[in-house]
């Protein structure tokens, strides 16, 4: 009998692929404004070439090789890591696209969406919130399940941002509530309602040394790129403000994770929190990023965030388990809740109206109140937008949870390795001292391997029995 | 006696650096155009460095990161790779400066070509095609051969651009026949004439599971930056059409790579495919990418090519082999037949002349019609431009292949690996199991080896005799 | 009794980070200088976004990715490398905002120092001088040593280019001789200080097959950025010159590296060469880059400096060591020697005042002469910025070394060794050879290993005694 699970990936893959095509081809259309017809270039055109390409890629390279590369720490899951990010997020721009197109951007009169710069950059904020929640249930999904998970989550992620920046009018510049709050706690919903005993104390969840530098690689260009992120899509002085904001912010939170780092792990550093806390920075500044907050203020929420996503991953982590939540990358503690320090930046900000600049960006579109909106209510408003985000997030991540545990969709992969999914190197999966004995049972079968722990055996098998 | 074969690669090098001062220093000069004299940035003059130098660095991380570490899949030529590829390119931008020079931009008046941001970019894309030819013999040649190669290369290349543009006033806006298909087939002819049965089963023709990831890094860096490779040097919407265009065409292609891959290798992911048939999007939209061909064109072009680059990865590259045609890293998949898709694609939207815009590009100094062309007689040039490309491509490679094989040039190094090349770390060339070994031998002698297969050698000699 | 030492690290992180954002906020401001002002872009307003952020990212990326890649060629101090280049560079670019703000961008109206793109790369530059001193010790001091280092490196590097720019007015458009000679000679005084015999010949100072990949990652952003280094604060004409003139002279340093390396190695590649040597046009331009030196100059000095680069890892490096200078990466070789190469050729095209287009960049501010100066009074004048770089270098370097020397700060960690360091992953180390040996020691102790010098008990244990 035919076993038609393995072919389920390529089938969906496909089907939506043509849904895609259909769909973008009928309804979209490129979106040109000639350069030479620009008068005020403080106010440019949306997606103006020149003004936006080079952040564009900036973020283009966050996407794909920053994230892709972070995630591929697991010594036995690095193929996956890289190879599940690169589809997934591939498929998502396609389909955020197409859904933001829809929803934000539709053209009544033509019956179509536009197509421009700022489309391509909005796709790649999209799939940032995808990622996220990919990083949290790395390893304890299959490829056809994170798409699945891609193709409701997209849909929600739009909904939520389109509700909160055109019916609440919240700030959030750098997309720290819409993208990074509600990825995490959207990838967290769906890994608790995912939970299996048998992903804890699994032998294959560790890194390796070589695994710890490609995904350092992931780090450093996340970090050099974080700026273009939170001010991908302004202009005028607020540009200034991401820029120089992010990039005080960021830095000092390296400095918050180094040292806190430091002192809970007794003296000495650990890789997981140079990859992940260093950047908290630039989650924790995103919402005000474009705000006039001053450089103490930049300093001060950087350190604060390097220092709690430290924390995190120390003790917050193994609690999180308890309650089946398996957070395999950590996302509460780089996203969530350093994009819970944003909101609250945002909504303290909010108050200063002077400074956060909130006026500038009320348009008709906002009920109650409009562009007369006090500051108080300004406020109100960025705490609505929050909560309406973390519901959204949560009760969309247990509603697809639960949809991706429906039995046809679940395969018997083993957590956290790369062998059932990919055709590997006659090496085998890694190079290091397990793999090896690994292979040469495998090729030799010198040693009768059936009755052993699998693990213990590839520890000890190196010695003739 | 003094072995002076080791020595004629400096020798050469120095040779022709000498020239290359020599044409440099006399007939080049800075290009320069004020910025404050631009009237129309719809139409910036050539090469403007605020216009274009951010495409342009783009382009350089592309050739030399990009086709770098895609290259060091190999897990015994990975110094080699990124190695040859550097060196290799440094030489071709050189001499793509200089031979472009005299050939395109050769002002008369002055007695000098110009040099400025655009000169930079079409060095690098004339680097792209002897880096792909690279591709189709890598690990089959000497750096000495390499160097000559692309000695004998830029200038079939860049005459045979001439032609095609100048002469025939073919559009080819990404450069997938002027770069991707001369670059393949130039290099499957060079591999045909130095094919060596030796050649075929090699046990060292293999990737490792890091050297996998290190080669996919250039996935990545490939993908982020295609777009700016396809409209690195267009301007005005053309520029929008070749930014959006390559960034959904690829996209899809990555989709179609991950499905067709999943198919043809029954229910699980091959690396080669991820790493290579992901990218056939950004060449197969190259020629039309500048043109209005709509998002389902895109679309469709890029999914059909990912799917398309993974069949041949599966079934043709074998059968190439049979007709001693060994593609080390499957050039044809990845640049040969979606060259020939985006030609294809080329010859079709020049039937349709609002959409492919080529009257923007004819000029006076086009022969048989000029500006007056009708679309068919356009058509008909797009395909000359493919015929003579394939025809220049395939005789150069075949002349060049026979001139690298001239005793003097051939130098007794062993296939796919580096240590005839590089001076390795004390650990040997890898990390991995076989290399332990091997290193364990070479320290201790504690085997006798001399008479066994070296291969077999290599698995067995952890197991004291 | 409580180890406080562990804690010291933190501890003055903690403190400088309070003392940073007090400077910060109190005395720093937003500098925003609207684009729709702007009259002339030949001459753009300091720091304007639009002009200058792409070829900031690049700079950043450089310091980040660039030299944090390049130094993790140790085998067994590849973490150290990567993070200690974050967590100084993160940590300069803090302090050297703070003390480039007072010293050079001080408003005296405001009492404020104003910040814009330009002061974070100017920030970025200096982060590169103490990147470059760490190379010099990478491997022989801790985190808290090199925290100490930039704290006093910082303003010695920053009061030594306001002299040679505002005193002096010597021009070093790409800053070879203010950070790059400055950087290496200060280096090298704290390595001729801190040097301990038990340095030489340490078993961990070696590479393996995989580290020297990652290291390559470093050496090909460097390059493909380098012409952003040395154009990034330019603007008008000298901005294409230092694009065309880089581009140009880094590639020749490739050809030069090659070439030489072939030969000094007996006709086989050294990688240490061609990580490092290959970059050595970029620096060996820089003081000249903005000048009208014609690409013969610039193919020439880019060759010889590829050449003599070479040239010094091979018979010099040995030699510095005679003397106690242990200089881990060859800064001498990378940015010393071809640093001077660079301040030479300043001194040289200073005699021809219409190439070095020094008089644009005299100001009232400089003494003696002023906008009056005469061509050879401006070679005087570099001559002495560069004597003063070298002073102020090896002083401040010895000052600063003997400061690193004092009990309190020395901590007893082995020499190129991550372990006392870092929390390493359960397989140890490394994948490599040695390590898999020290690990089945660690976990099973099969072998008595109290006893037998380390080193010799890694490579035998394998084998049962």
């Amino acid at each position: 009998m035919l076993n038609y699970r393995p072919y389920l990936f390529p089938f969906v893959l496909f089907l939506l692929q043509m849904v895609f095509i259909f769909l973008l081809g009928f309804y979209s259309q490129y979106e040109y404004y000639p350069i030479s017809n620009v008068t005020d270039f403080e106010n440019p055109p949306r997606g103006l070439v020149e003004f936006y390409y080079s952040m564009f890629t900036d973020i283009h390279v966050m996407m794909f090789i920053g994230f892709g590369f972070l995630m591929t720490f697991l010594s036995h899951y690095s193929y996956s890591a890289i190879g599940f990010n690169f589809i997934l997020c591939a498929f998502t721009v396609e389909w955020a696209l197409i859904m933001r197109g829809f929803i934000f951007d539709w053209d009544a009169s033509k019956q179509k969406f536009l197509i421009d710069v700022e489309s391509l950059s909005t796709a790649d904020f999209v799939s940032a919130s995808i990622l996220i929640s990919m990083g949290a249930v790395l390893g304890q999904v299959s490829p056809l399940q994170l798409i699945l998970m891609a193709f409701f989550e997209v849909p929600i992620q739009v909904v939520n941002e389109w509700i909160g920046t055109h019916f609440f009018c919240a700030n959030d510049a750098g997309e720290s509530m819409f993208v990074h709050v509600f990825g995490a706690y959207f990838g967290l919903a769906v890994a608790f309602v995912l939970f299996r005993s048998n992903i804890l104390d699994s032998p294959l969840e560790k890194s390796r040394y070589t695994s710890d530098l490609f995904s350092i690689i992931g780090t450093m260009f996340l970090f050099c790129f974080w700026p273009s992120f939170n001010a991908g899509t302004t202009h005028g002085v607020e540009r200034l403000h991401a820029i120089t904001n992010t990039y005080v912010s960021i830095c000092a939170s390296v400095i918050g994770a180094f040292l806190m780092s430091t002192i809970v792990r007794k003296g000495k550093l650990d890789m997981v929190h140079i990859q992940n806390s260093t950047l908290a920075g630039g989650v924790a500044i995103g919402t005000v990023a474009t705000s006039d907050i001053g450089f103490h203020g930049a300093m001060i929420i950087g350190t604060l965030a390097g220092m709690i996503s430290v924390l995190g991953f120390h003790s917050l982590l193994p609690k999180l388990q308890r309650i089946h939540v398996h957070d395999t990358c950590g996302v509460n503690n780089l996203h969530g809740m350093p994009g819970l320090m944003a909101a609250i930046a945002g909504i303290i900000i909010a108050f200063f109206g002077n400074r956060s600049g909130y006026l500038n960006h009320l348009t008709d579109v906002c009920l109650t109140g409009g562009k007369k909106r006090t500051n108080n209510i300004q406020s109100a408003y960025q705490v609505a937008a929050l909560l309406l985000t973390l519901c959204m997030g949560v009760v969309g991540g247990l509603i697809t949870g639960s949809i991706l545990r429906l039995p046809i969709f679940v395969q018997k992969y083993e957590n956290f390795e790369d062998e059932p999914i990919w055709h590997l190197p006659d090496e085998g999966q890694t190079d290091d001292a397990g793999s090896l004995n690994k292979n040469l049972d495998r090729r030799f079968s010198v040693i009768p391997t059936a009755n052993l722990n699998k693990n213990l055996q590839k520890r000890f098998s190196i010695f003739p029995a």
